[in-house]
């Protein structure tokens, strides 16, 4: 039956919120319309962040399925980032139901 | 040490929250007992949704592990929605701690 | 372009909000400096949470990004609240921008 499920990367961006439109032009740019959007708390070795207040959260998950050679691209575009926010991405393959 | 872990598939759906009861009831009629629930905001080609509403959030992130062979039948069920709302679902091969 | 990303295993734990400064304090003991934490509903086999009261999250997910060895001894370690609290863990591994 995986005859019939597609093949693609996904690709998990967790980073500072205030980054959250800079990464949603990003993708955008790349021609990525599709990504979902998760608050989340951070903790690193910069110290712990402010989200164990009650409904604030400074990071967020940024998750969206793309081709290989899109995610080569953004993974390279989400570089400049890492310089100046905290910012994570990985990706992995997944097979499922998505254009 | 990998010997006395458990090896599963990891099942991602990402959705309109209005089917997260649905998707249980389906979750349930397949056997799966344990799922989790984050609610998340989405962006997608129809535009972008109320997620920067604070609090609001239209769609939902559910993950299960399940066998392959669930995994397959619960893809194949989760079709039906996609014509009518939005939804997709992906799968990962995992290992670890579960039942 | 892959030769550039970093090579790390993603451990995923969900489980019970009360272990959350128990997980962070088991982390810091392996080294581990940087995670993610998102509040979750969860539904199990010991029956439905809590989750579907508005901002009431009885489960936390944590992620972090560490080596083979180290997630080896994070499992191991987790394996001692499964006798008495809900928490799965599971790792797979990822590629991408990370220490």
């Amino acid at each position: 039956m995986s005859d019939s499920l597609a093949q693609g990367i996904l690709v998990t961006i967790i980073g500072e919120a205030v980054l959250q439109e800079r990464l949603i032009r990003l993708l955008s740019k790349l021609g990525v319309s599709g990504y979902t959007i998760i608050p989340a708390q951070g903790g690193g070795s910069h110290g712990k962040r402010m989200g164990d207040i009650a409904g604030y959260n400074t990071n967020i998950e940024l998750k969206t399925i793309v081709t290989l050679e899109i995610s080569d691209q953004l993974l390279e575009d989400l570089k400049q980032y890492q310089a100046t926010h905290a910012l994570i991405a990985f990706r992995q393959t997944v097979e499922g139901l998505f254009d």
